[in-house]
């Protein structure tokens, strides 16, 4: 088959969830939002429940209620977008708990679910979702009275430690939130590797867990590998692939993989891409297009079966960087079209 | 809800199918691989063939088996890698015909399926499917004996009409199958738009069905619209988004919409991307994140309740063009996360 395979280390995934939680005394949630960045939220977040894990977070009520189908009853499920409009009803089923980010979505939610469980986000700096202070401080009482399941903010610049903007946002979050009985949250991957300072009650961690930068000592999750359709030997002055982007100066032996900007190979990688033949090193020849890349394997002693982009030689990370990109957007890219395989924990 | 709704006009589809099957007389097929440029091959293939396409181009066996679900029997299904190791199943039982790329695969079709109908993939000069000269030579005379469903090839530089290769993979393809019984193929969208000299006897249009270039008369396709989750004031200094990307030079009203690159919308855009509000345009701020973009809503009169960043303002090529890519691969990307609406033809 010409169809590529994507191998998801599910034991791998738990062990970055325990490691992640080793570092703190904090309760670790899970972040599985964009599908558990696209790695598949029913198999992650089955997996991290029987590891230990009961708190996930999504970003919208639909992905809530597909995760409650898988999870069943127990686990919290909280929707980062928060209440909106039409909501309602997947949130009630669903037995999920909205983020709430505004005085807007605070009326939605008590009017339409009145004692119906829900959390609160905060505002403290990167102006994207949550409370601003002066919101919060109107609404401050009357939600606390309610009792939330959680009250969270997120850092805008926690992967660079040493960004001075995580020690204010830090101090905002106190400043919001000192002396309040609600279980806070602050950190996600980068907050928890910034220490225990910023762990609070419950941590988010998300790209950590899915092998990717920051967290360096991550186990590696993802492997793909790309089937070679056809080998053939390419003469020098020919050319490669679309708008002759490629010009061979020497023969070269030319295998052309299944796999394609269409699977989430970033069409932005182009030449500086390399994948693996075993141990040999061969270099992305001219433009990655749809379905398809052409590939050097003149230094490979028999034509390989398949070529490997992702696994034990190269990271999410390192693809990322030839695309000029983050490891996060090279997992949430992944296509539909890959054969997945699931390595049991 | 905070889910993005992405509309697909299958009337557009159609009516592009038909504009570029008025472009000449040859048979027009459709290719939907990459489930329909991540249009949906379903609806796309089902809404065509109604119009009257009844050959259908895809990547993979896989991908095929599903569209001949979707079909039923009758049109042809083209398998673009050809008979792949494990193909043969699927061949056989959903009636495809594979495009046979070298020696290997025919010998691999005629031993697992002999009497089964297959094409031919030539290479005119592409270097990335299909057999080179001197192996059709030997190939030529038993292959075309068996009576192949098509023999086609692929250009490299149709999108670039004046490119001196479009000429020499003409004469090349020109001299490997003139005088042959066998239906001829050679022209995708680009090389439709070259003239009827490169149609042969079937075309084979992707992109312009979808309404991207080089199909500049394209009726556009697709429109997305990204809710608004929450509008706050930012005053000047203030940073919105990760790593503090854009700050602040006055005071300014951020729209916060559900929509990132978890969902095809490329980090690669950043800041030089737009939205519309209405007639309004507004600007991108800082980075696109996984799920939620921070845009500029300063200049809008009411708070809008959602932002459009595909449709009547802005085309595919547009939002490519921000992020040094073609359209191609802003449909491709865009994810399985959106509320999909289909327009009837």
């Amino acid at each position: 088959m010409a169809q590529a395979r994507l191998t998801i280390d599910l034991g791998a995934i738990c062990a970055n969830w325990r490691a992640l939680l080793a570092l703190g005394r904090a309760e670790t949630g899970a972040v599985v939002k964009a599908d558990a960045y696209g790695l598949g939220a029913e198999q992650v977040a089955t997996a991290l429940a029987r590891e230990g894990a009961t708190r996930f977070f999504v970003a919208l009520a639909e992905e809530g209620a597909a995760l409650r189908r898988a999870l069943g009853p127990g686990p919290d499920i909280f929707v980062m977008s928060g209440h909106m409009d039409g909501d309602t009803t997947l949130v009630r089923d669903a037995g999920l708990t909205p983020m709430i980010n505004s005085i807007d979505q605070m009326l939605r939610h008590v009017e339409a679910l009145p004692g119906h469980g829900f959390g609160i986000q905060l505002d403290s700096g990167m102006n994207r979702l949550g409370m601003e202070p002066a919101e919060w401080s109107a609404l401050r009482d009357i939600a606390l009275a309610q009792r939330p399941a959680l009250v969270m903010s997120h850092l805008a610049c926690a992967d660079t430690p040493d960004h001075a903007m995580n020690a204010r946002q830090l101090a905002v979050f106190r400043e919001m939130t000192d002396g309040i009985e609600a279980p806070r949250s602050l950190a996600a991957t980068g907050g928890i590797l910034l220490g225990p300072g910023y762990h609070f009650d419950i941590t988010r961690p998300g790209i950590g867990l899915y092998g990717g930068l920051p967290f360096i000592d991550a186990r590696p999750v993802v492997s793909l590998s790309l089937p070679v359709i056809q080998v053939r030997d390419v003469a020098p002055g020919e050319s490669v692939g679309y708008d002759n982007s490629w010009i061979a100066q020497a023969p070269t032996r030319v295998a052309t993989v299944s796999g394609g900007y269409a699977d989430g190979i970033l069409r932005a990688i182009g030449p500086k891409g390399w994948l693996w033949a075993g141990e040999t090193r061969c270099k992305v020849l001219g433009r990655v297009s749809m379905d398809l890349i052409g590939v050097d394997v003149t230094a490979v002693r028999t034509d390989p079966e398949a070529l490997e982009l992702l696994g034990r030689h190269q990271s999410v990370d390192t693809v990322a960087g030839w695309a000029g990109t983050i490891g996060y957007e090279i997992l949430t890219a992944l296509g539909p079209r890959y054969a997945r395989r699931y390595l049991a924990p």
